[in-house]
């Protein structure tokens, strides 16, 4: 599909250009407005002549950083005009949205689970509309979250396991029913629930679980139709049903847990409390990238998203390092943008070690992203420095520390500060506010916030251990 | 998407079962009717299992020819209930459907291009429908021959290049910009022709040509959103047009030149000689299977379908050797469903050799499958008996043989009749329709002609060259 | 390693030459005398210009084929000046080889192994000086059958699962460990056995067992080490051992029971009756090519080389379809070369059908290679005509033939005559040494000889079932 | 070659043992000593398993700089009781040796280069003897620095490419005609020279030069060929020929410019200043660790090797980022050793930021680690501070910074006091040489010196650009 190149091809037979010339012009024709990458021979000719065709160009320090900036082209906002014709819409069968409409309107304990295709897809306001008419209860997936706000009254994300447990029918919106789903299966679903699968690729349909109804087609045009239908037919799945009772709950007693937790006032803190502080104060509208295990895993339950295609995690894969690449990345393009948006990067202290001298970069562009780093001096759980202290005296560290430690009381903030950004050294809840506050305060500059929390710190009690296995 | 499987293992986990059983199992599941295959070390276990599990095996003597009879999955008529889930049907977004037809209606020159696609689709009586609503000329690529018949009024096949080279919009439906349509490009393509692309592979859209309008679907679906609208709009491509006048003179034309070829009765015959009365012989709904060179391009246009699904042959890659495998297994599934269609299989003397072997897997299953070798001694064309006596008296024939030239007057029809099946050896028009009647008088074997022709014939003469090359 | 082309493409600068060229002419630089090919385009152009330079063009009728006459690469005798330059030849650790003599001196039970990498490298000589000095039992591989003659008194190949089983050090000469020497393990190996490993290849040390002295260097020079050391130690190992009366003991008993199989006159014949006849009137010097099953593995037994690289079979990874492509090579080379050796090309009935066409092009260049077809009707075995007539009674044979079965009395020597070959329908001794005495005598013309044996002749009885997998 | 394992398998099979527990043992058994890994599911239990299987475990922070570690398995010194047998050494043909020898005798402006296979193989004291004895100048390769000490009176290192340019004969001992050595090839070579190539893998010879001989075998053993042949010859290369004199006046000459750029005072220091100030204070029998552009190629020539496998760089490909891990492997070798032995690591400050975090790892290991960063802001060169601040003013620095400038004056000395290394900012010899003193002195913490050059350094002027090409 690189039919825009021939004109460019063209032109080069006709003046001396070189090849450097040649992949600018390529890329600027494709409206690229940014370009993340390492210089060395020859990329330094390439670079140079980007900037030349007026593309900004971003120095990165590692490859592997640098390629995860690339899940911005999904992200970017607006990203107007573009040589590349949009890509073909297609819709689902009426056939098969009509039967889709039957088996919703059967279900006992329907769920939506919304997914990153529907972010892709820019399926927000099919989306929520169809939601509101149909009355169904949702959940998203950890890129899903956003597409509709986390605090929706009918986001049941606080009872994600009790919601996929005893769901009889998923509308499965633009998310794969892979290991972050538990491939639909037993014992994290219930055996006989009845999937709608929506998807843009044919080939997913009836992966890990043959689906009752397949809708191939865009997840945005098929939502529309799905809409169309509810509305037409006037269905509305009942408030006052024993699921949302259920649902409802749950909710309330796991949101008296997280609150008990939250508001442990120890030092050092847990999980929950440093999440609670920082979801008060971030804006409504910032771009959260997260990384990490516990981390991310608490972090994702605990800040809230109220628009898509505002949060980025390590992914399907779990791939840790990514982190910081697509945060250069986002505060490259709001700060070119002028958004007034903020950047926010919530990082294990494991998971920055990956990439943590990319601090480098966001002090060089005078990107005022924010990283909170949550140290809990491990990964997933390390030892508190006293009894580091004690195994370094007994023998060769290597010999007996545990293999999940790292160093006790590691100052990331000093990462950030001797290239000139802002560092902070967190312990309290009054550190973590006041830090954090000074930090949206600035406009100019990087900040880190390394945030020392307990290191025996845990998920709260959990219904099902991590990466459940099929029982089947 | 092999969740139908789970029962297969949880069944293999309670009893005790082979992994030979398992297979046959997991494929009689699928509704799988045939298996085609070489034993050895260790797929006489799962041949014998499929056996037991009711699959019939067909024993074949080359893994290569082997593998072509996968080709059937897409061909088999009816293969009706099934465990898999028929595949999910997407449609193009009606905006894109309306845009399509505004550009049909501007078009001076239209041209429908029907492909392989549509085939597999099943696209046929919607394509029909279309077709002679809107009143279109249509030629198809090799495969899509007989979605619409041959002989179609619309049909300007005759035309080929003519229409290809003239028209200003084109389209195409599930057929590929590839090098059997010259990649949609200048010489062989107006460089302004508009062309709106049917296919259901989104990656697909745009390759070598960017479309005016992408249609993204199942192509039977699209092809009916396209009826409906040019029904609902009334509009109709008039057949008093100068297109239509021009296509029609070429086509007359190209038949004055094509008859005069055929009715040429000198011996040995010709190409056309002999496709005009193999032609008049066959039955309207018999299966043909072809391959080769000169005996593909020339077979082509001078072999009618009239039903779709009815002609197998080289392929998008041009693979020689396919053919007695695609016929075996077209014969295998026709005489299991007592169809009463035959196989016809149309071979140059090259193609034959790579798999001529399979003859004697026809004898043995008593498959009624009729070859044509068209021999000319040659790949592309030999030389003479007697030229090659004369070099052979020359010296080494590997140093003076041009590297086309196969042996003269090799006995096909013999390699036929050693495993007990029918051999012609045919010379003449009489011997040829003689030992084509007899041939397709008779269910209980296979047989082989063996029509020695020109070694000099050849296509007539060419607008332009084999395989011509872009000049962008 | 191209240096050699440099004069080529500077070539190419100078003077208006084709890509077909440039290839011709590399290929001549190295001294290629023959291309085995089959045209199409672009391959036309380049068979052509190897005509022009010289080289012989060998046309084919399948590229699976085609591709087997490359192992001729290593076989061609003296293929004698060349521009790349010749291998570079390296030498054992003198440590080493010290550590070799020793080990073999200790051995109560020592045996040579002959691996075709001692064909390869070329050290017959030496190796029959160390065998004859040392004293020592040896056995050869598939292809290394030959290096030393079958008949050698030292040969003890006609006990070899005794040698194998009971040897206490074992010497291996250029062959591997893999599935032909059953990986050198139990219950094939006495667990504790020294090997002593003569290798080129570092990588190859200890695969699959320990060595207990690594030789790496190219075989001959080693074995040239060795035989030095052996000489100037003045060492032998004895002949009257138990050792040597066990297997001698052994040797008799197997000849014996071979000799009473090759003598029954019933008919249809035995595999034994058939190759005792074929043994005895081969010439010492024919190149034996070989593939099949049952064919192959007792055809090994009982055809004696005598001359090293005078043997070629289905190989290590056993692939059946390479026999007549390896006739057809090594015949263009000894007619070439003018010889006088004879190539005999002993096939199973089923390795036949992977590449019989073939038979087409030993016709059109006149190479007078014997095919023997030693043709049972099946792969391992087959059934009787008349079972297979009541069975083709009973109904769809695709539903109750057995898989390996193909079609009762084939007359695959009809496929040779349809060429102009000459064929032999073979049932009695009588008929088959008729056959083969005719067919020895016509050095113009290939011949068949299509012999049908017994469908349920089978190997004498063996001590492991093939394949016997390690019990380790 | 695993046959090592078949007792932890039988181990494995009769006592309850876990997955991670056999590979523990299976490493254990190979006398692995240190593992390099990041945990995580399920490698903890991995690394658990190690820790009780007696094997030392250290954490990294980034998998990418964790493969590095695995160069020192090349280096490890004494790598005693292993359970793999030992490769087994091949010699060269004698033939060949007397050839080689022959060409020597001949040569007028001999040369001998050592590669890194000299260091892997342990040919130092061979080859010791073989200069000495012979009189031969030579050159080592990046990596075969030290197999020779770099002041010995035959290195010619400082005449480099004179010595290339003009040699007629090239003894290669383990070294390949890669970039490195710019492809053997004109206008860095002469296009007549004369390569004796000696390497222990046959397909490496005449890799882009023809050898005029080519010895095939252990570097080690052949140098020893070599020597005794010399040894009996007598022969010796004279000390009195203008090539030497050439040599050695191009040596003089280059060691004069180096010297006053050295010498110079100014503040920024260059980088000959900084490197001649870090050789005079190194132990003679430190491992220099070295990445970077212009810091490893300058360094290449200014800092000296005196013992083989001493130093660890970029390699053959290049890769930037491997070298803090390779310090780490070393300096955990050596603390585990105590051999006394200093690892220091010199980095550009590009180089260091690939894994600048895994000073975290050195200083959570107490691994005294000395690395020094040679801080030009910048990949090959960067800008001035104040030129920086002004390019900040005019605009987006993604639009105007040159794509090879880092921040200026980046504290990375702090990215290692932030986890309790010692820092050092360094900008006058002074300092430099005080850091370097203190950091020296400490045996218990890792210290970086963060050395301020002047941006603009460069290297002194070439006599051809970097990565010259060939003009054949």
């Amino acid at each position: 599909a690189l039919t825009g190149n021939v004109n460019i091809f063209y032109y080069a037979a006709m003046e001396e250009v070189t090849g450097a010339q040649l992949i600018a012009e390529a890329l600027k024709t494709q409206n690229v407005e940014f370009m993340f990458g390492i210089v060395g021979v020859p990329i330094i000719e390439v670079a140079m002549a980007a900037q030349a065709a007026g593309i900004k160009y971003v120095g990165m320090r590692n490859e592997f950083v640098c390629e995860s900036t690339k899940e911005m082209l999904f992200f970017c906002p607006g990203r107007v005009v573009s040589c590349c014709p949009p890509p073909p819409v297609s819709l689902a069968d009426n056939t098969a949205i009509t039967e889709a409409i039957s088996v919703l309107k059967g279900a006992k304990r329907p769920l939506v689970i919304i997914g990153k295709g529907a972010a892709y897809g820019r399926a927000e306001s099919a989306l929520r509309a169809l939601v509101e008419v149909s009355g169904l209860p949702f959940i998203p997936t950890p890129m899903g979250k956003g597409v509709l706000p986390d605090n929706h009254p009918n986001c049941v994300a606080a009872a994600r396991s009790r919601a996929l447990l005893q769901a009889d029918v998923v509308l499965l919106l633009g998310a794969r029913l892979n290991w972050i789903l538990h491939f639909g299966l037993p014992p994290r679903f219930d055996p006989h629930v009845k999937v709608i699968q929506v998807d843009l690729c044919a080939e997913e349909m009836g992966n890990n679980v043959r689906p009752a109804v397949a809708l191939l087609g865009d997840v945005n045009a098929v939502v529309t139709q799905l809409l169309e239908s509810v509305r037409k037919d006037g269905w509305k799945y009942p408030f006052n049903t024993e699921w949302w009772s259920a649902l409802k709950e749950k909710i309330a007693a796991n949101a008296k847990i997280s609150k008990a937790l939250a508001l442990q006032s120890a030092v050092p803190m847990n999980y929950y409390t440093v999440f609670h502080h920082i979801s008060q104060l971030l804006p409504g509208d910032c771009v959260i990238v997260s990384e990490g295990a516990n981390t991310m895993d608490i972090g994702r339950t605990m800040l809230n998203n109220s628009l898509p295609r505002h949060r980025l995690d390590a992914g399907t894969f779990g791939t840790m390092g990514v982190g910081l690449g697509f945060a250069i990345a986002a505060a490259s393009v709001e700060k070119s943008q002028n958004t007034g948006r903020r950047v926010v990067c919530v990082e294990g202290d494991s998971a920055f070690g990956f990439s943590g001298m990319e601090v480098e970069t966001m002090c060089r562009y005078n990107l005022p992203v924010i990283i909170i780093v949550v140290n809990n001096n491990g990964i997933y759980s390390g030892v508190d420095p006293e009894t580091w202290k004690e195994m370094a005296k007994m023998g060769d560290l290597t010999t007996i520390a545990p293999p999940v430690t790292l160093l006790p009381e590691a100052r990331y903030d000093e990462v950030m500060t001797a290239f000139g950004g802002r560092g902070f050294l967190v312990r309290t809840v009054e550190e973590l506010r006041s830090a954090l506050k000074l930090s949206l305060s600035d406009w100019e500059r990087p900040s880190l916030l390394n945030v020392l929390i307990d290191p025996a710190s845990d998920r709260k009690q959990q219904e099902f251990p991590w990466l459940t296995r099929s029982n089947l």
